[in-house]
Parts: C-alpha cells; sequence; structure tokens
C-alpha cells in the first residue's frame, strides 16, 4: 500500500477507509487503554492523531518508549475521532518504528524562542512556525510565478556573478580571484534590472525572481544580506499600467497565501501576529490610492505632524511619511505617481 | 484600445475584427502599392503581418524609411492574408512610431554567428534563436515547478552565500572579505542539498531549484560557472520510487515543452539540432530501462567495444559506458541501480 500524505487524509478520508501514512511523532498520550500519537508529516500545521492499541506485538519493546521526533510507518483504518480539533482518527493495525531520535532531543512540545532555533538550524523546520513559513514562502513563490506566467511574461534566469551595479543599487560582495578567472572583477547582482530590460525590449514581458545581495552590514528589518528579488520589466506599457499591474500582482499573491494556507495564516494570525489575516484581507479588497507627489507632499504638510525628515518640494519621501499616507491618511495601499525627476 | 499580443492574434484573432499591436519591425518590403511590415512582439516566434498603405498619412516622412528593429505601435483590422506561412494579416489604418534604431544596427535578416551576437549581449534576444531559447527556458523552468508543485513539494530557496562544500561536489567561489561580515570564509553554494535534506525531514518532500557555482575553469559543454539546478530531497522514499519520480520529471518536463512551445522547438529541430523533435518524443514515450550495476558492467563488457576507460567491477561508469548504454544498447534512458558502495 502506498502512503497517503496528512494533508490528504485530513482532507479527503473517509470512515472506513484503509490508509497508510508516514511521519514524525509530534507528541504521544498513554493510558491504559490505549496511545495517542500525533503524527505529523509537514504536508499540513494539523497532525494525525493515530490511536494505537497496547496489544500491537511492538507496544511494550517499542512504542510505549517512542520519542517526540521518531520517523513511523502506519497503517489502519479511518474512524471518526471524538476528540476535539479534528474529525478523523488512525485506528492503527501497524506501526513500523523507522528511526528514532538522541534522548537529548531538542525539539519538545513546548514554545521554543526564535534564538534558541537559531542554534539548531538542521532541526528548526520541524516545529510548527518554521514550517509553516516554509509552506506559506512555498506558496508565496508558487503565486508569484503564476500571476506573471498567466499574464505571458518570460521568467529570466538573471546573472547572479555581474560586473554591472544597477546603477548603484546597493554595495556589492566580491568574488575573490575572479580576476583570474573572468579577466576581470566580478561582483554578486544588486539587481537583475539591465538584464531584464533587455528582455522586455525583445520579448514584451519578463520578469526576474532570484537571489540577491547586498553587502550592507545592518542588522535591521530591511536588509539581508541575500534574498529573493522580483522585477518586472514591460515593453509598451506607461506609469498607469505599471500601477495597476503591481496592484493586481499584489492582491493575486496575498489572495492566493489566504486562500491556500488558511490554516498556516490562521496559526500566524493567533501567535505571530494578531490581527493579520484582518489587515491582509483589507488590503486584498480595497482598490489601491493614487497620488501624485505633490498631493502626497500637500496631504503630508497639512497634516500637523512633525517629521524627524524636513518636507518639501522635490525632497524623497521617507519610510514615516509613506506609512503616515498610508495608514493613516488614506488607510489602504497608495501609489505615488509624478515623483520629481532627479 | 488595449493592445494585444502577437501570439493571441495569430491564435484568437478572427478576419473583421479591429486590433492594435506592439512590437517591433523584423523586416520590411516596399511595393508600390503597398509595404509589407513583419511585426514581432516576443511573444511568438512568427511575426504578424502589417499591409501598410501609402496613402497613410507618416508613410512618406517615417513608415517608408524604417529600419529592422523599429518600435510601433499599429491599430487596423484583421484580414484573411493570402501570402504563405500566415492566415491572417492586419490592414493598417494608423502606426504610430515609437522608437527608432541607430542606422548601424547590426542585426539583419539573415543568419547571425553566436560568437557574433555574443558581442551584442543587449540585441541577442532580439534575434529569433535566442527568443526561441529564452521561451523554451521559461517553459522548462514552468514545467519543473508545476510538476512538483502538483506532487506537494515545497520549493526551498536555498542559501547562495554558505560555508557548506556539499560533500566536495565541486571548486567553489569565494566571497572577498566575507569573514569580517560573516565572521568566517564564506563561498558561493554547490549544491542545496544539505538545506534539502534538513527540509525533507521536517516537509516530507521538497526541492531547491536556483543558481549553483562552480570554479572550475573548463571551457567544455559540461560546466558553466554559474547554472540553475533541480535537487528534489523526499523522506520515506527508496531508490525505486525515486527513479520512478525522475523518469516521470524527465517525461512532464519535455512533453511540456513539445506541447507548449511546439514553434519554438520546430525552429530548433529545423535550425539547430535536425531530428531533436523525434528524439524527445521518443524519449517521452519510452519506459526507462532498469538495469543493476552488475548487469550494466556486463553488457558493456560483452558488448567487444574498447572504451577508454577499463571495465571492472567497482569502477565509475563513465560518459562513454553511459553512451554505449543508452545510446545503442537499451536505445532509450536507462537507470542503474546497485552501485557499489564507494
Amino acid at each position: 500500500m502506498k502512503a497517503t500524505r496528512v494533508c490528504d487524509v485530513l482532507e479527503h478520508g473517509a470512515v472506513g477507509e484503509r490508509c497508510r501514512v508516514e511521519g514524525w511523532l509530534r507528541s504521544a498520550r498513554h493510558s491504559k487503554q490505549r496511545s495517542f500519537f500525533d503524527l505529523v508529516d509537514g504536508s499540513s500545521a494539523r497532525g494525525l492523531q493515530l490511536l494505537v492499541s497496547p496489544e500491537l506485538e511492538n507496544y511494550e519493546t517499542e512504542l510505549r518508549h517512542l520519542g517526540t521526533g521518531a520517523a513511523l510507518r502506519a497503517t489502519g483504518e479511518l474512524a471518526a475521532s471524538p476528540g476535539a480539533g479534528q474529525h478523523l482518527e488512525l485506528r492503527v493495525e501497524t506501526i513500523e518504528y523507522l528511526a528514532g531520535v538522541e534522548s537529548d532531543y531538542p525539539l519538545q512540545k513546548k514554545r521554543h524562542s526564535f534564538e534558541f532555533l537559531r542554534g539548531i538550524a538542521h532541526l528548526r523546520p520541524r516545529t510548527n512556525t518554521i514550517a509553516a513559513v516554509w509552506r506559506v514562502r512555498n506558496a508565496a513563490a508558487r503565486a508569484i510565478h503564476d500571476f506573471f506566467q498567466q499574464r505571458g511574461f518570460v521568467w529570466l534566469h538573471t546573472p547572479i556573478l555581474t560586473v554591472a551595479d544597477a546603477e548603484g543599487a546597493g554595495e556589492m560582495f566580491e568574488v575573490a580571484g575572479a580576476e583570474e578567472f573572468f579577466g576581470q572583477p566580478v561582483r554578486l547582482t544588486v539587481s537583475g534590472q539591465l538584464e531584464a530590460e533587455v528582455g522586455a525590449l525583445a520579448l514584451g514581458r519578463v520578469y526576474s525572481f532570484g537571489p540577491t545581495f547586498r553587502a550592507e552590514n545592518s542588522n535591521t528589518s530591511r536588509h539581508l544580506s541575500e534574498f529573493w528579488m522580483i522585477e518586472p520589466e514591460l515593453a509598451f506599457c506607461d506609469l498607469d499600467d505599471l500601477g495597476a499591474l503591481a496592484e493586481e500582482f499584489l492582491k493575486a499573491v496575498l489572495r492566493a497565501l489566504l486562500e491556500e494556507c488558511s490554516e498556516d495564516m490562521a496559526f500566524f494570525d493567533q501567535r505571530i501576529e494578531k490581527g493579520l489575516i484582518a489587515r491582509l484581507q483589507h488590503l486584498v479588497e480595497s482598490p489601491f490610492e493614487r497620488m501624485t507627489y505633490s498631493e502626497a507632499l500637500k496631504a503630508l504638510q497639512q497634516s500637523g505632524r512633525s517629521f524627524e525628515f524636513p518636507l518639501r518640494w522635490g525632497v524623497d519621501l521617507q519610510s514615516e511619511h509613506e506609512r503616515f499616507l498610508c495608514e493613516e491618511f488614506v488607510k489602504r495601499p497608495l501609489i505615488v505617481s509624478d515623483y520629481p525627476a532627479e
């Protein structure tokens, strides 16, 4: 019998069906009559409850003593679950104990700090939070591709090793010894813009989506040394078209997350950032506001707020200005056009 | 009126329909009664034929003199085309001349060598061959994602900057000055395997698909300094499962190219590699052969061929051996299992 993924069991399984699952023990409870195992396989935030009878032949020798993280293969019959939080459970007929973990396995059924998890990078994807981050990131990446592919954009794999600095987009890492290799100094890209522009002028619509680098040693939430960036480039497109595309894009990606990752997003809403889902729902449902630079400046000047960065016609808008405009003035995303030419 | 892409005009356009197209002039022919423009926009290998009357008001001042590469916006009515190679053409009512090119524009309606094109990297995507490569590469990348996403794999963006050398997979580029930045020497990844293995042991099924590097200064068709690599990792999977997945994967991606890029593939078959389509069709339709290492060795030893690398039990199979087995012995793809342990 082929194994079924836990997400498929929970979504499509029926009472009375026989099935096999493979995964890891997230927690176990033992009573005299039976044990309850919570088995996860990474396909869902939810686990499948296994009902384990002491009559199984390896119960006393193995199953009674399993620790969190043990790898198992279980076969049995699906039954309606009387417990809270699940509608199905597996009445186990056999369990193979495939591999165990050290007795000092550091992940337990409790909240671990991110700092602690940073020290066990090989295990942290097994936590609810990090696994949810990876599933949501995957769904976002898929939605990004779907959005562009459905609109005829060509995905360009723009180079990482480059001599172009994209109009000084940021500090660049340099590759050691590149001169003897390439005949000139080579750095890690800060933007695929140059290649994407070339691509757009041949293929019409392209996007880059790949790793990007900044050699800026700042420990803020703004900059990572390495991150994935999306850069669409379109020929025959004006600023209004581009604003409309940006709005559609953000909404399509967020809508996909809310629909396809509802459990993981509910987990984030509950444990990581209260109000997250309502905020994203609001964004998805609101038409973005449009304003010219001059209108934006006027709104800021008439706000009565004092800002750290002074306001006069010609200055770049700073984060504090953007936040006031979006969060307090128009209360939704805002696209500002007609910036003064540099 | 919004512009329609050339691929959509050719596929869905109907005689009598009014439409607008935007693109670049690939070639022009002039007669006394009219001009014929071949307009491409990168959405298709094919262009749309524009029928341009000398009565248009900018005919003598602009249209008569346009060179290859000029950017145009044309509006008109679709008509049945009497010419060969197309079923529709656009009877132009207005043409806007948006931008021209220098009079020494290097791309002409003739075959350019790849070496020549290498020197004009900003223009070569406008050639039929390179544009087709990009469209086909995009379709392959999309098919790769679709394959894994449909099977519940999570796409991991494994790091480029790394201290891991993936069991010595290849020579690594080093990042200059990384020690003061990261506190230790940092290199460019040769494989996302380590992170993907960690991911698979938490999420069950993952794949990496991103840039990978080799600091090996070899000018062969085998190695690039930078290339995109795909690495699936699965928990609870044996070698037979993995072989089946590899076979399904290759077939799914090639089938997508043959179906979705039929024009570009036909172009490659005609101009770049005769027999390409038949070869790929054969691969898609054949069940892959399976053989153990011992069987493969026996077939090689009994072949009567002389090979450069000597054959005895325990040696790694070399390219010459693999080619003989696939191309001459089983005449289709081959998966060899039960390699001797190292």
